[in-house]
């Protein structure tokens, strides 16, 4: 069993392009011995955001505090505390954090976390 | 994509035998599209507990509020809000929870979540 603490890992800053304003801990992945699928956290400052993007693998997402909204078919849908996501490959999704910030877990398979 | 919010769904409540105080809630399953794995919330009453149990498939853990102990290799390791465990197919182990109650995110293979 590995046991890890947020505030044992260093995050990386994701602040440039088309994201901006993420603290990205990879916390649970291949590295750690996960077989199958990784799970990351995600602190998203006030009106930051995530890519607007699509990728060949699911996000399951449990909003762990704060709100925003998530871009799914051309509309704006908001999202707060304990709600989940499943996105499915190839959609179309952005996620934005609203003026409180927005923390969230993002699990994806291996193939999603490069490692 | 499928959006679901924790209120919308009835938890089945796990209490009896070697299960005590829990609230589960199944959040994101098979049956709602989920290609590898199933993304669940338990909510863990004061002093309630999973089973002691091993599986042949690996949890990947969030705690996201209270606290409580893991059980591992016969001790207590505490574990509290934002703590990540991987527990690994195979190994004995039960997640218990404090005077405060404890609540977590696990994720699991879709062949240990029956839908």
């Amino acid at each position: 069993m590995k046991i890890k603490k947020k505030g044992e890992i260093s995050p990386d800053i994701m602040d440039g392009g088309e994201v901006s304003g993420i603290k990205f801990y990879p916390m649970i992945t291949a590295k750690d011995g996960a077989p199958n699928f990784a799970m990351r956290l995600f602190e998203i400052g006030p009106n930051g955001h995530t890519p607007k993007h699509t990728h060949e693998w699911e996000h399951e997402v449990f909003i762990v505090s704060g709100n925003g909204h998530v871009f799914k078919d051309g509309k704006e849908i908001p999202i707060k505390k304990d709600t989940f996501l499943l996105v499915p490959k190839g959609e179309l999704h952005q996620f934005v954090a609203g003026d409180e910030g927005m923390n969230m877990i993002c699990v994806v398979p291996n193939e999603g976390q490069p490692t």
